[in-house]
C-alpha cells in the first residue's frame, strides 16, 4: 500500500511512456491532469492486488480514442462520468478502481476519478503494456465480461454497450461512439471481483512504471546512461538506435496509424528500421526482418536521456533508441496470442518471442 | 378498439407506404414480418390514445438504418430484443408500444414485440409521415425526454443511448450504431406516459393508413381511379406526374441520400420535377420552383395503380404521380420547424404551408 505523491506521478508518466510502447496517451498531460485531481481532491492509495478485500469491486477505467487527437483536445472528467454511468446500470458502487493499461496517460486514468470519488487503485493493469483496442486486456482474454461498459464524453453525453456476442464488437461498437465523440472519451468497465483482478491482471505494474521512471531520473541526475538503467530495472534489449528520417502518420478510424522509418547511427549505422503503429507499435523491421512483434514491446526513447517517445509525438530528426522488452506471461498463451498477437493485427507472421 | 387483421396489414402497407413520403423502410417487408409476427404469436390489439389507462407505460419502437440496405438484410426480432434491453434499463415494463412514424414498414415494426410480448398498440405514431432522423419526432420536440433509448442488432448487440445534450446527440450516437451493426437496427425508448402520448404524438395514423390503402383496393377493384381514392381519404393535391429518367441514389453516413428526375407527361408534359431525398423525400422543384418542402408531405404512387413507390424502389421508367399532403399541425409550429423544417435539412428555404 502506498500514497500516489506528485513526484511519483512524473516518474510514472515517465516508466508508462516507456512500458506504453508508443501509446496509451501522451504521458505528459496524462500527469499534469493526474496531479490536478490529487490537488484538488486529495490523495489516492496504490493496493496491491492482494490488500484488496475479497469482496471488493473494482471498475477497470480508460481513455479510447487516437493520441494524435488526445493531445489537442485533453481529457477532462470523462473517466469519472463514465465510472457513474456504470455504477448506475450495474446498480453497484466500485470500491476500487484499475488501470486498463499501464501505457502512457491511460496509466493514471483511474487517478483521476479516484481522487474524486476517495477509492484507492490497484496497482495492476489489463494489459502490461498498451494496446490500441478495447478487447485487448488480460481480464476479457481470461473471462472477465467485458460489457456492461459506460463511454462518456466531456459535453455529457453517455453510452452503455449492454450486451455483445463478442469482446470485439465492443471495441467496435465503442470505437464508433467515441468517434462520433470527436475521437477522444473514456470508459468504464462493469465491475470485477478480487478474484478476478489477482487471476487475470498484470500485478506490480504502477509500481514497475514508477521505479522505471525512478531509475531514469536518477540516472540523469548521476551522470549515469538512462538506458541502461531502464534495462537494469525492467529486463529487455537495445533493439537499435538512429535517427528519425521519415514518420507517416494518419488519424483514421478513430486510431492514429502509421510507420516510422530510422537510420541507424554509431553501432547500428548499416541499418534502417521501419516501425509500424496502431496507436502502439506493433512490428520493428530491421532491415526488411522482424526485430521484435507484439505482443512484445517495441519501446522508443531520446537515446540522450531516456526520454519516452510516443508516437504522437515521434518526429523526423529525434534520435532515438528501441528497446525491446517481453510481453507477460499471460499475452504468450495461445489465448492471449489470438487476441494480441500478430495476427490480431493482421500480420502474417508467427509470434517468436523476444530473446533478452 | 380494434384488432389488426391480415387484410389490415396490406391496407397499412398501402397507405403507410404512401404517407411515409419514400422511406420509413420497405412496407412490403414490413408488411410481411408483421404478418408472420401475427401468425406466430398472436392478433394485436390497437388503442387510441384516448383508451389508454392513465398510468400506460408507452414504448415507442422503431427501425434505424438506411432503406436501401433494410431491403437486403431483412430485420429480425430487433424492436423486441431493444424492447427488452429499455424495459432491463429503466426497471419498467412496457403496457404499450407505439409507431416511431407513420411510414413504410415502421408502421408495423411494433406490431412485432407486441404480438411476441402479449401488448397492445397505440393508433398514433410521432412523425405523421416519416422523417430519416431520430430525434425528428413530436415527442421530443414537445418535451418527452428522447433518452435513454436502446439499440439492438440480430446478432445479440445491444447499446443504450444513456444520456445525451440534445436529441441530435442521440441520433448522431444511435446512428454511429447502427452503421457498425450494418446499417441495419433497431430502437426503444424509454416509456412514456398516457398523457405524454395525448399530449405530443400525431393521433389516429394507424387507422388513416389502414382507410388510405383500403380507399386504394376500393377504387381498384371498382375501376376508380386510386389516385382520387387517396386524395378524398386524405385531403392533399397532385403536384406532378410523369416518368422517372434519372435517379441517383448512394447510402452514405447510414442514410439513402439522392434525388430523383421525372419528366412530366399528360397534363404536365412540359415539366421536370427533381426531388431530393434522405431516405424520405425532403423538397420538390417543378421547373426549379419549390413546389412542396418539408415538413410537407411528398409522395409518389404508382400513375397506374396508385401503389407507393418508396426512394429505394424508385427506378428509371417508372411512371409516377406526386402527391403532397399538408403536415400534421404540430410540425409547422416554430418548434416543431426548428426540428424538421427546411434548415434542419440544410436548406436555405422557408417553409410554405402546402395549398391544398
Amino acid at each position: 500500500m502506498w500514497q500516489v505523491t506528485e513526484d511519483d506521478l512524473a516518474h510514472i508518466a515517465t516508466g508508462a511512456g516507456i512500458l506504453g510502447t508508443g501509446g496509451g496517451g501522451n504521458p505528459y498531460i496524462g500527469r499534469l491532469r493526474a496531479r490536478q485531481a490529487i490537488r484538488e481532491w486529495g490523495p489516492v492509495t496504490v493496493l496491491s492486488p492482494d490488500e484488496l478485500p475479497d469482496n471488493a469491486r473494482v471498475v477497470c477505467v480508460g481513455g479510447i480514442g487516437a493520441p494524435t487527437v488526445g493531445i489537442e483536445k485533453v481529457r477532462d472528467l470523462q473517466s469519472f462520468h463514465a465510472l457513474r454511468a456504470i455504477e448506475e446500470y450495474t446498480g453497484e458502487q466500485a470500491t476500487a478502481l484499475i488501470s486498463n493499461e499501464i501505457g502512457g496517460s491511460n496509466s493514471v486514468e483511474p487517478l483521476i476519478p479516484a481522487a474524486m470519488a476517495a477509492l484507492p487503485v490497484v496497482d495492476a493493469d489489463g494489459m502490461g503494456r498498451a494496446f490500441p483496442e478495447f478487447q485487448m486486456k488480460t481480464f476479457f482474454v481470461y473471462g472477465v465480461p467485458c460489457c456492461p461498459m459506460a463511454v462518456a464524453d466531456e459535453k455529457g453525453n453517455s453510452v452503455i454497450i449492454r450486451d455483445t456476442i463478442t469482446p470485439h464488437w465492443a471495441e467496435r461498437l465503442a470505437r464508433a461512439t467515441t468517434i462520433q465523440m470527436g475521437c477522444v472519451a473514456c470508459y468504464a468497465v462493469a465491475p470485477m471481483s478480487a478474484d478476478q483482478v489477482r487471476r487475470t491482471a498484470i500485478p506490480n505494474s504502477l509500481t514497475l512504471a514508477r521505479e522505471l521512471g525512478s531509475a531514469v531520473e536518477r540516472a540523469r541526475d548521476n551522470g549515469d546512461d538512462p538506458i541502461a538503467a531502464i534495462l537494469a530495472t525492467c529486463p529487455g534489449k537495445v533493439l537499435f538506435s538512429g535517427k528519425v528520417v521519415d514518420i507517416e502518420r494518419r488519424t483514421t478510424a478513430g486510431f492514429a496509424r502509421g510507420s516510422v522509418t530510422i537510420d541507424g547511427l554509431d553501432d547500428f549505422a548499416d541499418g534502417q528500421m521501419v516501425i509500424d503503429f496502431q496507436n502502439e507499435n506493433l512490428i520493428a523491421r530491421l532491415n526488411g526482418e522482424i526485430a521484435c512483434i507484439v505482443p512484445d514491446l517495441i519501446c522508443a526513447v531520446a537515446t540522450d536521456g531516456g526520454e519516452p517517445v510516443t508516437t504522437e509525438l515521434m518526429r523526423y530528426g529525434l534520435r532515438v533508441t528501441i528497446l525491446g522488452f517481453p510481453a507477460p506471461a499471460l499475452w504468450t498463451t495461445p489465448e492471449g496470442l489470438a487476441v494480441a498477437g500478430p495476427k490480431a493485427f493482421g500480420y502474417d507472421a508467427e509470434y517468436s518471442p523476444l530473446t533478452v
